[in-house]
């Protein structure tokens, strides 16, 4: 007996901005699963700026690649519940995450690894936090910034930081921990409430709006003896204000370029670079999959944190799966704040017999 | 009694290409050196292509500062012999490095650092190698090939490894350190002379002239499986193209980027920085003086490598102090292959009377 199912899949590539008519929900049935699989219902997917780089003809190199058109979205973080298992470690009812989101029900086989690792077929622990919390600081979000923080920026005694979208998803995090800490912490994002969000929820110690004025401008008012780590979530003119204020031994996380990802050509980088050779700075991109040994470690104190309440953890929740294009839409407009979350509706296990 | 020497000094700052116009020549009486200072004789001066950095109203932030109009140049690298001494551990006849370039004699303070400690006065050991080693394979162009390969760009086991301008002063040494430890090494160069020189004396793997055609097919022709090290020394297109060919977990050291330094404007950054991010990428900036205590290391290692043959080490010698902005003017053209250096004429010790 197969399981009727709705998909939401790419049906052409969007030019600049992502339009609903970009994507078609079909409905498919699921068949049931064979001896190392798990079907599971989702009831919450992940909505990522990064996911507007496969929706292209060709993702960038080493990326992860493009969406094919007409199939269904797969390696987009979601988690559910297991109906079904015929997996040894997963029995129905366990709530677990993995790597085929964007639809109602999802055959996954139980050990093959997704996403860099980080999206493998997973049965969390929703005792303390629910299991959507596992899409945002104690998922992917949580080891970009753990990893991309501490890590890939080396954070360091008396760094002065910079974290850019600091009221997304991953900045959030990265603002918290830096200040969790003790660090000085500055944080922008494109909106006078989440300037006050930053402030009042987040506790960094300054906040602009960037469309307040020129970013070098901005950045001088709040750090007048310039900045040591930069926590890159934007890429354009905020990388290059962030290499003029940076001090020397500066470094710069780069996590995301989320003012590129729509562009029909490549922006041109920087034109400062010359000052990472004159104030020694290094600058490195990562993927939170490429730290993916770092999860349990960051599972284990994020979790301390959110339960802790040290952790301010704000989801913007979209409902229905059909409104995930326009979602993921809104979020690179810049109208999100938090994690953006798709609640996928309740949708009747309902069996139909044939193919 | 003073003594006679002449000065080169900056007199207007060049826009675009460098002019003979842009520098006078001036005769100064030099009094005798002070407690603590010692009368240097200048013999051999170097020219970096990073002296044009200097030669505007305003150095980039955290470099040394700009050379004053109507100056003598000050923070150059020069090999002379001392003439008088009032400063412990120096004698007359002594060879010694110092950073006061570009002038027939120097009044020296023995123990003022300069040049961010690798200038400082210092005793050379010349009798393996001819004073103007120290001014390229034994000083500063040593340490930032061998500082900048080793520990900026982190050289690991099996990396390949591309080196532009590798006929130059680091490049050259840059790519002969590679193949010594045993990597595979590509250089690049602006002429077919060069890449012959790259090919025939430094013993390269493979070289190409970069104005053959699109950096990006030239380097795919060599490199058809990508590279893990880029050693910048042009900046601009090159490194856009290294940033193309990296393979994941690749770096770049960023050395110089003398393709800019003539740029009225700053020209636009590599637009595939979100590579960077696809490939986790490490972008590091360095200067030479930042990694002073590698000096003796790198001097004893390439000491025994110039003495064993290990190390082709070529010289553009331009013969009189005067020429020295024409030579500078040169190496910014390209026209230069190896170290470009200035032999001070011999200028007797006039002293005149006065002062």
């Amino acid at each position: 007996m197969a399981t009727t199912s709705r998909e939401v899949r790419p049906i052409s590539y969007p030019r600049g901005e992502i339009r609903a008519s970009d994507f078609r929900v079909v409905e498919v049935e699921v068949r049931p699963p064979r001896p190392g699989e798990v079907l599971v219902r989702n009831t919450w997917t992940s909505v990522d700026a990064a996911l507007r780089l496969r929706l292209r003809e060709q993702a960038p190199p080493g990326y992860f690649p493009a969406f094919p058109l007409g199939e269904p979205m797969d390696g987009i973080m979601t988690v559910g519940e297991v109906v079904e298992s015929h997996a040894d470690g997963f029995a129905p009812g366990d709530s677990v995450w993995h790597a085929g989101g964007w639809r109602d029900y999802a055959l996954v086989e139980a050990k093959t690894p997704a996403l860099g690792g980080i999206g493998t077929l997973t049965k969390l622990d929703v005792r303390d936090a629910p299991p959507q919390a596992h899409l945002g600081p104690l998922g992917a979000n949580g080891l970009a910034a753990y990893a991309g923080l501490l890590h890939v920026a080396g954070l360091a005694e008396k760094d002065v930081v910079w974290v850019s979208a600091a009221a997304g998803a991953v900045g959030s995090l990265v603002a918290q921990l830096a200040k969790i800490r003790g660090h000085r912490v500055i944080g922008s994002a494109g909106s006078d409430d989440k300037v006050r969000h930053l402030v009042t929820d987040l506790g960094v110690d300054a906040a602009f709006n960037y469309r307040d004025g020129p970013l070098p401008d901005l950045l001088r008012e709040v750090a007048p003896d310039g900045i040591d780590v930069y926590f890159d979530n934007v890429g354009g003119d905020h990388l290059e204000a962030a290499l003029g204020a940076l001090r020397k031994g500066g470094r710069v996380a780069i996590c995301g370029m989320i003012s590129e990802y729509g562009a029909q050509a490549p922006p041109p980088g920087p034109g400062n670079l010359m000052l990472a050779v004159t104030k020694g700075l290094t600058i490195r991109g990562f993927r939170a999959s490429d730290h993916a040994h770092l999860l349990p470690e960051m599972r284990q104190r994020m979790g301390s944190w959110l339960r802790e309440g040290r952790v301010n953890h704000r989801e913007t929740i979209v409902d229905g799966l059909a409104q995930a294009p326009s979602a993921l839409a809104a979020l690179l407009r810049g109208d999100n704040t938090g994690k953006t979350l798709v609640r996928i509706e309740d949708v009747p296990h309902r069996e139909s017999v044939g193919h």
